[in-house]
């Protein structure tokens, strides 16, 4: 069992489907701490709920983001933490953090990378006419929105949509992207070469695992 | 009917299967002409062969691309060219064939636009790591593979793929994306909006267009 750390800031929507997956039989991992940097962050409560120990970790009592990060690291190196998930985080982390814990702080973010990094991703999606958009689950390294490509869920963009309803469509993606993600992460299916991560499982699997990250109507 | 041009290069794969498609009944478009800036190209037999009137004009012959260009629009518009389609044209348009035929050039680019521009895209696409990719079909402006999307479609890059084995994928689905967006095209379903395209379907006709341009294990 390894065991995780998730980072939040608001809702923690991710958060809250990595914590049931956790609970699964067979998931090979263990909640160890919810840590959030806002206090009022309504993840908190939910956390609390699936009896997952939480901490508010107020950025703004720190001076500097080192500091701050410091702090993080601290609490979970005390729970023993081995992989880190960002459920949305907010904040970006300093190449302190992200050197304690290189290639192993997990991220999600709502568009297929390397298309439309950054903030407002599906109302740029939208705008910008694609067809397709999804999410994309990545390990985190000093870039913003960048490093190695674990996993990535594909949805179409309909003519009606506006970024709402697109996002809905993704984040509905995101719930089961990121644990399965995080699943095959846990169990050493991804090895890491530069900026890729090849994914050990034969093409039978792989094509299981694809499928069920395409749109299929629902 | 709407009077199509393509210009092609080399081989003209996608040139074929718009040529065998615009025979089908009820596809509104008619083949006009193919030119050919390459005398050897292979694709001018095919066309020839489909009984479709074949043309080269040698970019060689010409001082400048203006002047090149200004040769294959007097052809064209003798034709009554009324669309212009790409299919593996290996020179750039100049502004003023753009303009001429604004917002009536048709382009396929074998990526998920604006995600690999540009050439060697299935390379850049198999070493980025992406899990997914495809191929888009786009109105042709001024910038290189850019200008408003029409359809794309999406197909995983599977762990093995190198770039061969992902382009012949990505092909099989140019050859459905290229034909269904030029009938949609001809049959004024887009509403071109500043860059964007918007599709005027309903949504559950927009569902059936989106899911055979979604790969299914094929």
């Amino acid at each position: 069992m390894k065991k995780v750390g998730i980072l939040i800031s608001g809702r923690g929507s991710n958060m809250e489907s990595l914590l049931l997956s956790m609970r699964e039989r067979d998931f090979p991992c263990d909640a160890k701490v919810v840590i959030s940097n806002i206090e009022t962050a309504s993840g908190l409560e939910k956390a609390k709920k699936l009896n997952v120990k939480t901490e508010v970790i107020n950025h703004k009592d720190s001076k500097t983001r080192e500091e701050h990060d410091e702090k993080m690291i601290e609490v979970l190196k005390k729970e023993g933490v081995e992989i880190v998930c960002l459920a949305g985080y907010m904040r970006l982390l300093s190449p302190l953090f992200v050197r304690e814990f290189k290639n192993k702080i997990l991220n999600i973010h709502p568009a297929l990378l390397p298309a439309f990094p950054g903030l407002d991703v599906q109302k740029k999606a939208v705008e910008s006419g694609v067809r397709f958009s999804g999410c994309t689950v990545h390990l985190v390294d000093e870039l913003c929105d960048h490093g190695p490509i674990l996993l990535q869920s594909v949805v179409p963009v309909f003519p009606d949509d506006d970024s709402d309803k697109l996002a809905k469509r993704i984040l509905k993606f995101e719930h089961k992207t990121y644990p399965l993600a995080l699943k095959l992460f846990a169990e050493e299916k991804f090895e890491i070469e530069g900026n890729r991560a090849l994914l050990k499982v034969d093409n039978s699997e792989y094509e299981e695992i694809v499928k069920k990250l395409m749109w299929n109507g629902e």
